[in-house]
């Protein structure tokens, strides 16, 4: 029995509790070993577990004493990050696909990063929550919704965490907007949109080599991404990347916590864009294997959700074609909104009636209490300094083995728009009721994302 | 029988042609009565027919020789205009609501634009086609699917015409953009988005007098649009306007013409706006009367159409909130999208990748010749030039008796997205089919809008 499985047990037991499928994942104890150093490990170290590590690496309270990779490669790169920073280096776990149990097992880690291929996020969460560690699991659309209610299952019975991996919760105008939401300038929620709309057509395709553009491979002939992400595009057709939208959204509208996703209906384009681009690009072309690929995935998918509460979410998936990034936010109110694409505001009382505003203004008087304080600290974490506010907050969250503000029952409704958008769009844009994987719980919970400064 | 009449009936029996329910209008005999003025007669001067009657004054082809209202403030404000251009009277039709019959009998009409209540569209435009007159319809959505197939079917058995006076059709950017999307610039059309996203609370509300934003007053105690529009907002919840919207996503889509609006899902959100607005107001308060009224539409409702031809249309509509006026444009094809609310633009080969550009550049490039022929004919005239273009392209088909480029069909389709609204949100946001209103036709028809500096 692994340090942390016999520290909850031991709660447990002296609680009297019995664990049951429906109790709440417990707090756990505050760890004590180490020196007081949480001790991490990485399972992924690919560009993204990368980016992590070299977040952990920066920090001194907390040590970075495994890493777990299929790639050679992958493995060098994360090595060389830890030379940089003059750190010991990690144990290696590199036996196979399966070597992360062996990690788990051997290591007696507080807290372990999962950033692996989609696929694998729910069964390695899984085993490492069955070891009693506390998880941090990258985001990702589910493969069906059964594999939510594992992870939630899984949870509730063996009191582990999960700290679902959102970092655009952390985006500085993402907080700044909650600020505002939450001191009533936009009134009662109405109306929010979101999404995930990015041309990743250099990325779900490369020579192999490097990472972006730079051909029209993908599957073995891939790298990094394209090894993998590429072939949902192929079999799938649904809003396959929801968490970058939803999670924000799901702090202004307190989903899970006295509100909750009840159905949505979903709706796809024909699919051109990828085909295109693999025949057009210069290492490509009409007679190149992959362009008699079928890919599924609609170019643009369209997603509306309605919530217990009354509002209308709608989720915008657009990955296969030319166009600028963008989440595509809007946050409209009795009172107000906001238009991300526009960097527009309005807000009744304070702009010009059926004017708007820009929104610098206001972004900036309610700049969030944990940026104005970290803001230098930030600097150089990726996507624009959230990842390092996403990393405090997990780490600072794991050594106090506190509930995750994006827990468990976040992951697995935010995943689960990923099977329910595919089953809607099977169904000519059927309605798709939600589970609600809290049992209830939801009625009762709060809200307890970024309230303070601390983390 | 009326001339027109005798004019079609003849032409009819000429050619041999048996008029079936499932025969297109008839193209008319140009006519060649009055000097070779079209004799117009409009039903409905409210502040929207004043408009038209304006616009036809200006005109030396065409005489505006009847209007037909119930209420003497309006026939008196439209006299004013008739007396401001130095015009000849028109007849007076006011005997009741159902005055426009008389009119119908007794005028020898050409054409005849109607701009009553949207409830008085469907039965007025009937007679008038029964009766052998050119139609101009104003837009709304309709009460329900049959009324669309009456319409249908009446010009279909008349052989009379019927022009759905969608005026945004018109508007510079959209019929830029129109030349954008038909010289490829776009691709191959995928996703678009339009809409009606406009306060009117204070054209819902008034008090009595006035027009804007006066009172809390509506029905019986409202002026212009307050006394029978907001009774839509108590009884119904749907896209109550979809066809600004929809009208010009039609032109880009080949709606009707190789294409057509295969079904629906649409979601509203909870009722707040309305009910805080009387709330509010100075001359409203909680002791008002009008704040016990239960709003049934949903302050921001939602709709996402599938077409036949594997594009998908969101359509907004948005009417109780505060916000600032946006028919929220988005057209989004296989090498690049507009977003009307950014200003924003991307070419795939001519855009930075990855970038917006501002659209400016590019909409005066494609500045539509209509718009470079007429620009200066148009200074004045409503929403911001187009109704002139409106107006203009009306008198024009209606003097050749030509079919309309919006014309039953598209009336049919584009008003049905109202109810089609309606029933999916009454069913928990089910997926409801579009008929097809042209029995097939619309395989082989071909898309007349604007192809040349005319009208």
């Amino acid at each position: 029995m692994k340090r942390r499985t016999f520290i909850q047990n031991s709660t447990i037991a002296g609680l009297g509790v019995t664990v049951l499928g429906k109790d709440e994942p417990k707090k756990s104890s505050p760890f004590k070993s180490n020196n007081g150093k949480l001790k991490v490990g990485v399972i992924g170290t690919g560009l993204r577990g990368q980016g992590h590590a070299d977040l952990i690496w920066r920090r001194d309270d907390c040590d970075l004493v495994a890493i777990c990779d299929i790639s050679q490669r992958m493995i060098d790169r994360t090595k060389a990050i830890c030379e940089k920073h003059g750190k010991k280096l990690p144990t290696i776990y590199q036996s196979g696909p399966h070597a992360y149990k062996e990690m788990l097992e051997q290591e007696d880690l507080d807290a372990v990063i999962i950033a692996t291929p989609w696929r694998w996020h729910v069964p390695m969460a899984i085993e490492a929550m069955e070891q009693g560690v506390y998880v941090g699991m990258e985001v990702s659309g589910a493969a069906s919704v059964d594999e939510c209610w594992q992870l939630v299952r899984t949870s509730e019975r063996t009191g582990s965490h999960l700290y679902f991996l959102e970092n655009v919760c952390f985006r500085r105008d993402v907080m700044a907007i909650l600020a505002m939401v939450r001191e009533g300038l936009f009134g009662e929620m109405m109306h929010l949109e979101c999404g995930y709309q990015h041309d990743l057509r250099g990325v779900k395709f490369n020579d192999g080599e490097t990472a972006y553009n730079s051909g029209a491979e993908f599957g073995e002939k891939g790298y990094s991404e394209a090894r993998w992400r590429t072939q949902h595009s192929v079999t799938r057709n649904g809003d396959l990347y929801p968490t970058h939208g939803i999670g924000p959204v799901a702090q202004y509208t307190d989903l899970n916590r006295g509100n909750r996703m009840l159905f949505l209906t979903s709706m796809a384009t024909k699919s051109r864009g990828l085909h295109e681009y693999i025949v057009n690009h210069p290492k490509g072309g009409p007679d190149h294997p992959n362009a008699t690929v079928d890919f599924k995935l609609g170019d643009k998918v369209t997603t509306m959700v309605k919530t217990v509460n009354g509002e209308t979410i709608v989720l915008h998936h657009d990955t296969n074609l030319p166009r600028p990034y963008s989440l595509g936010f809007r946050v409209q109110g009795t009172k107000g909104l906001w238009m991300k694409v526009r960097d527009g505001i309005h807000i009744e009382g304070l702009s010009k009636s059926h004017r708007w505003e820009d929104s610098k203004t206001y972004l900036d008087k309610y700049d969030h209490p944990l940026w104005k304080r970290y803001e230098q600290r930030a600097i150089g974490a990726g996507h624009g300094g959230m990842d390092f506010f996403l990393m405090h907050s997990f780490i600072e969250h794991a050594k106090r083995g506190e509930t995750p503000p994006f827990d468990v029952y976040d992951a697995a409704s935010w995943m689960a728009i990923t099977p329910l958008s595919e089953q809607s769009i099977a169904m000519g844009s059927a309605p798709v009721y939600f589970p609600d994987f809290t049992d209830g719980k939801w009625i009762d919970r709060k809200n307890t994302f970024a309230h303070g400064d601390e983390y």
